[in-house]
């Protein structure tokens, strides 16, 4: 089958899907956790195969310990699905209830998506972890993974369509792209696939986002700031400026650049310079940082550079305007912190840094669906429509407006002797 | 000033907006409204040079009737920025708190998305409502009207600019594009510009769909069904064809084809024919059809025809699932109507057919933002994310995180002593 009859096919499946009650659903996720621990043997197996290609294609050793799916691995993605199965059913849900007139009642009401695209990085358990979002949330799901994965996914969407297919999910629901071909032809695919969600490089996310009018959720950079205000206790901004750097440096949610008010410069820098240096983090500083350390001189694209490194870039400004300017020009709108001990200060800078997460007095690290407690997490958007922010479930459903009259006509409602409408909440 | 300078201040006004108080949209919306009824004799008399020209280009009456811009008009603009008015400052809300930990605090918030393009017919009045639900919702807004309007729109956006101005609201926050230059300028200027809501013909919101990477709300066709089952009441059935047909042909939310179930296909389609022959709607029935009522046959490419005219495409269908069917293949996602008496079969055919609005036993013409309570109406949503069915000021608002806490970092939530997340509900 090509990309174009598995989209089909998944564009069938999906109109079904809808209708799937919570049971159902929940009884093909347990039967999927149930047969990848019963088929963990082949799993280790066929993950070997795409280990051993690697290592002889000289895969670094970080991607190879998220290639690797071993025992502990299934026991997490089977747990994953367990947690899933706990939670609520979240199609149908009542958004809103209103009484249009007597016998006329308006429902908001929760639904899928349709057919989601998903492209992940070379972690096999992302996998498990998607299609099972997807399934709990109704959606239909073409998923592409990387091709060093090639063998353990492979292996994995057979299991999965297998079990979901004996809890009657409907056929096509899940379907797997192994090439870039398939990816660049499913972004023209716009008549039956609803959302793209991409995961993986700058480069990669923003190729996808320039190249399909199917919506992306996602984000392309992870320009992250932390700003120091003149009312920044000191000690607390050196301790979130490291961790916001250097706890893990290659990660989207990382900062890249430090904003420090000029008030607090003297004071912050030195300290700043010592905790950094002890984590080896190199300091490209502007020139009013450079009168007060002795760091190597920032460029302008600097300030627009996502380093995913031990590089920090460190600027100076005079005004708390200042800094919330220079992160709306240069950010990526995904996080960004203000250190500060005055709330009137906070708040002005929450307001109008216009940003997915805005944080006061704490790491950027934080933003994270895990942490802030979304349950698995369908990535970060960057998105200024439908979901911004760690996306959880909730940013793979949508809703319809039900309306249950009783023969009612507009008619009725227009002209001379229109009736009018109550609008009443119910 | 050109597209992008406009689009550049726009995007500075919209980063301040997001801070303006209730109060201050409030005084802005106030203020136009005083300035709306002082320069009406300046507008009747802009509106005048407008109404002549079209005249003499024989403009059609119902587009000149729309075109017009009078003191009822006016009345009923300043009456609408009035109930807006009246409404909760729409952003601010939080609409999630949770605890991450103690001392750790997360917020969702709803803010304003940035900068909105909207494109909009040859109603001047449009331009009122539009640029002050942008302005309540705290967007920036880049205004293109119909080129018929031009000396109303032109004046229009003149007042409520200074209005807005003397209410302190930041510079630049409207703007309006004169030429079909600058909206195809707009289509590619995503780094300043949000959103795009395009109202018009399908032609038209297709190019826009086509041609820009910006996200766009919106519709393009609107081919609603009228799906009458075997359990439906008869005379409601004809009822609701006829209103759902006939009570205004020319707009998006009009029904282009009926379904019939065969079962009820001999009693129904008798008195839905004299019904629409009575309103002298041309009937293009399928094969099953003819063999009951003497119409004009159907073609294939009925199915996919918005007539936007007294014109209906009748097909009997054999089953509801045949009816789903075919409205989630030919139909636009738009609004889809079920007559029938069971439940049941109502759940199904709600649940199953994939479009914005699903109705049981009343007519489709009641998709709209004011017959559903949403106050003003932004536009029709036939979209898969973000925004579905009428539109109101939900639409022109997302939401951003707010994190409060006091010095956390991530570092003491990871490794061999890691704390723990409490995920506690505020």
């Amino acid at each position: 089958m090509d990309i174009k009859e598995k989209s089909i096919l998944a564009k069938k499946a999906s109109n079904l899907m809808a209708a799937l009650t919570g049971e159902a659903k929940n009884k093909a996720l347990h039967n999927i956790a149930g047969a990848l621990e019963k088929y963990m043997p082949d799993l280790i197996a066929a993950n070997r195969i795409d280990l051993e290609r690697s290592k002889k294609q000289n895969l670094s050793s970080p991607l190879l310990k998220r290639l690797k799916f071993d025992e502990s691995k299934i026991e997490e993605a089977c747990s994953g699905l367990n947690s899933l199965i706990g939670m609520n059913d979240p199609v149908g849900v009542t958004l809103r209830a209103v009484e249009l007139d007597e016998g006329l009642e308006l429902y908001k009401v929760s639904c899928p998506i349709g057919v989601i695209g998903v492209i992940f990085e070379s972690r096999p358990d992302a996998l498990v972890q998607i299609s099972a979002l997807c399934l709990k949330s109704g959606n239909a799901v073409l998923l592409k993974g990387g091709s060093e994965a090639s063998e353990t996914n492979r292996l994995l969407a057979e299991i999965i369509t297998k079990a979901s297919s004996d809890a009657e999910i409907p056929r096509g629901w899940l379907a797997l792209l192994e090439t870039r071909t398939d990816v660049n032809d499913m972004l023209c695919l716009d008549q039956y696939i609803d959302l793209i969600v991409p995961r993986g490089s700058n480069a990669f996310v923003k190729h996808i986002m320039e190249n399909t009018h199917i919506p992306v959720l996602g984000h392309a950079d992870g320009i992250c700031h932390v700003y120091v205000d003149s009312a920044a206790n000191l000690d607390m901004a050196v301790k979130i400026s490291i961790d916001s750097k250097c706890q893990y440096v290659a990660v989207c949610n990382a900062a890249e650049t430090i904003l420090v008010h000029r008030d607090i410069a003297g004071r912050y820098l030195p300290e700043m310079k010592k905790a950094l240096e002890a984590k080896n983090v190199e300091i490209r500083g502007c020139s009013e940082t450079l009168k007060i350390i002795d760091v190597i001189k920032a460029a302008e694209e600097d300030w627009t550079t996502e380093y995913l490194d031990l590089i920090v870039s460190v600027k100076v400004v005079h005004t708390l305007e200042d800094a919330i300017d220079h992160i709306n020009t240069y950010g990526s709108g995904h996080t960004d912190v203000i250190v500060t001990g005055d709330r009137t200060r906070a708040s002005k800078f929450m307001d109008l840094v216009d940003s997915a997460d805005v944080f006061l007095n704490c790491s950027s690290r934080f933003s994270d669906g895990f942490r802030f407690g979304l349950g698995a997490e369908v990535g970060i958007s960057t998105n200024k429509i439908h979901a911004r922010g760690p996306v959880g479930l909730e940013g793979l459903l949508i809703y319809k407006w039900k309306l249950f009259g009783n023969g009612h006509i507009v008619a009725d409602y227009s002209g001379a002797d229109a009736k009018s409408f109550t609008h009443r909440p119910l």
